[in-house]
């Protein structure tokens, strides 16, 4: 696997005026994710980055982590820190940002 | 897992001239594998979207499977529908578009 986890956050943006991460909400948590990956010397083994509609809108922002398939939804930046240390460094999911289906 | 197989097609465009795989391609790659996985009913379990850069550029067009972790490149529309049935629905990736890390 060439990565130990790999981040897709959505930047989705509906028109429309329904529910959606957003672009510019999706936009910050991929910096955030990115420049607390690179501060901790972890870019080799785990990737953060954009992605499109990862089918969650209702709960955005939302991101998903694999390879386990955790999705997370209503994530702020503030949450970001918790989830690199918990969930992409010690293997253990943050329960409280978790979305269960 | 929300997702049976978890498709990230990078649809990523560098504008300095470096190879990449490029919005146009990526995008007529999401389309043909969201058309191929509804016209076998599968989009329930399966999913194929859009992401940024996956860090495979030079090798692009290029994807990733998740939740195994394999990723493809040098994939073209035609090369769909081969890693939808082996891949997606009977677990043999295509070795011929494996990307070995």
């Amino acid at each position: 696997m060439k990565f130990k986890k790999h981040v897709f956050i959505c930047t989705n943006e509906r028109t429309d005026g329904r529910e959606c991460c957003g672009e510019k909400r999706g936009m910050e948590l991929v910096e955030t994710f990115k420049k607390e990956i690179k501060n901790r010397k972890l870019a080799v083994e785990i990737r953060a980055q954009r992605a499109g509609c990862i089918d969650v809108c209702a709960n955005g922002p939302a991101l998903v982590v694999y390879p386990e398939g955790v999705f997370y939804g209503r994530v702020t930046p503030g949450d970001v820190q918790e989830i690199v240390e918990s969930h992409l460094i010690n293997n253990i999911p943050v329960e409280r940002l978790k979305l269960n289906f």
